[in-house]
């Protein structure tokens, strides 16, 4: 049987790329030269597509890496000297803060309880970071920040470049660029593509800093180089062969998506998230994960489990739907439901059914 | 029309890949979890074919990169302090070098014109390089280093970790892994595989180099550290979520060359080699660019034109088959021929047929 696939990601491929797939081998994709006019092209509509879809300025670059986590590492070698601060909030969020420490760079973590965020007024950074990385949304706990801490970050360190990971929750956000100046996610999750490759949007003020780090003789390498990596990527090229079947199938499903309407896709998410929270908030055996209903993710949506949730994940199994289990110590006792722009109303209205019904 | 590619890389699909994208689907493979047993099996297929291919003992690890260049980085990061020495006979095997500048090491380059490879009394490293780095196969001149440099280098400096860019010669030679600690190509070549995954395969010598490192304080970060990335092979596992579709069609395709015959397959490959080095030092406007027979790339195969090869470009072009063109400054007077193991020993002779016929 054929399933759908709600977990977080790796998820439900956008319904679209089983037909671009064959198309690519039509199109000889993966055979062509990546210093093709051909292959550059295919680059250019890939990046002005999410241009469109996350109206960024002039200002930003769009580079792709292999995935997001990689770029954890880069930001730390371009964009930091000594000093960065992070706001954690779960596994993957408080990972970063683990990387900063293995770079040997001096790091600020605000921590918050688990299905929780900092306060503006808890955001205190001590240590002058040089950036400050931030998890949009927490994939392990379904923790979405508030946009508003973007504008407070800026406000409050206008010297420190913003960094976003918004893997699990693109392309839903409609984030304010004046206050981010770098963003990052995987294709794997929202964009509903196979794993293998990562985005990153890089603004001017980022590449400066990248600069002044080189020039004081911070060395960065090759592959790591963002200021080479984006040079290339303003010339629709990267620096070796990338995933270019990867790029090929971007470029597409950001057309479909913009095709459909962006605004529709997140009216949409909006719906379904609506749905889901209150089959599983009205169901006697199940509790929300994250308290306040202002930080409730709408893409990932977390709950805990009166008993081990493996007889309900069994029972959505046999009906051909796969959930995801907790992250890490929660497996067995959380669920986590994904909320992605290939995942139809109906297809959230039919799992919501089925949870209502569900008793352990 | 569908196009035949014998371009150095990307290259022509290997000739199974359609049918094992169409099963990926079938089978979710983009869509399963990266932590699951179902992938840890493709994970451990994929490395187990690699190793029934090439033979190497036991205490080599397979990871698994974004691709080769990237790992130009990661060796760096992992296997020199201080020194490291190479030998470099063309752009591809010139970049390494560049690399160790921009990480700060000190570089000891042996260089051999175009078209040549040192002898064994030329190649003298005087800094007592920590890792020697070496092209087996150079892209962009077509020379092949003759199988006899690793054992000369392993008997001239046994301290020394040999790490061999085998890009666009596997699964061809028969590597002896006595006189090898680090061998890595991404799978867009040989492999017949879309671009975006590098494999790399590194013994404990070269492991324990990277922890005296890590010991002194020399860091490695997260996604560059190739301790956590071996031990995580060890395991059948990745860092992050790796480009899942693309091992998948690995252990498929090199499970399809397993059950042809790795044999068989490099024989055909240095039949198909006679045809075409024979057709192409027949011409009467066409003369082979690596002088010494031994030398010659069987992959690879490199030559120059009496005038500019557009025409002979275009020519094959009208006949669905696509050539490379020269690297770099050589792009309009030299073309390059892959002869990897999805080229069959029909189409061979056919564009051998077709060059035999044409004229400038």
């Amino acid at each position: 049987m054929k399933k759908i696939f709600f977990t977080v990601g790796p998820s439900e491929l956008y319904f679209t790329i089983e037909s671009h797939l064959k198309e690519a081998i039509k199109l000889n994709i993966p055979s062509i030269s990546h210093r093709s006019q051909e292959f550059r092209d295919i680059m250019k509509k890939a990046q002005e597509n999410l241009k469109k879809i996350f109206q960024f300025p002039d200002d930003f670059q769009v580079i792709f890496t292999a995935s997001a986590s990689e770029f954890w590492d880069k930001q730390l070698i371009n964009f930091v000297e000594t000093n960065v601060g992070f706001i954690a909030v779960g596994a993957f969020s408080k990972k970063f803060s683990d990387i900063a420490v293995k770079w040997g760079k001096r790091g600020s973590v605000i921590e918050s309880p688990l299905g929780s965020f900092p306060t503006n007024e808890d955001i205190q950074f001590t240590n002058n970071p040089e950036l400050i990385g931030l998890t949009h949304n927490e994939t392990s706990t379904g923790v979405s920040a508030p946009l508003t801490v973007f504008e407070h970050l800026r406000k409050s360190y206008p010297e420190s470049l913003i960094a976003v990971d918004a893997v699990s929750s693109v392309p839903y956000p409609t984030f304010d660029f004046n206050n981010i100046d770098i963003l990052y996610f995987s294709v794997q999750k929202g964009f509903g593509l196979p794993a293998g490759l990562g985005v990153a949007l890089i603004n001017e003020k980022a590449l400066q800093k990248a600069e002044s780090l080189r020039e004081k003789g911070i060395l960065a390498g090759y592959s790591d180089d963002l200021i080479t990596i984006a040079k290339k990527a303003s010339e629709n090229q990267t620096l070796s062969t990338p995933n270019m079947l990867g790029i090929y199938l971007l470029s597409e499903v950001s057309q479909d998506m913009l095709n459909k309407g962006i605004d529709k896709i997140r009216r949409e998410i909006e719906y379904k998230a609506a749905v889901m929270y209150q089959a599983l908030d009205n169901h006697p055996q199940i509790e929300l994960l994250v308290e306040k209903e202002a930080l409730r993710s709408k893409t990932v949506m977390v709950a805990k489990t009166e008993s081990d949730n493996q007889s309900l994940v069994s029972f959505l199994n046999n009906q051909g739907i796969v959930i995801g289990k907790g992250y890490g110590e929660a497996k067995s006792n959380q669920i986590r439901i994904a909320n992605f722009p290939t995942h139809s109303k109906e297809q959230m209205e039919k799992l919501a059914d089925l949870i209502t019904e569900f008793r352990f």
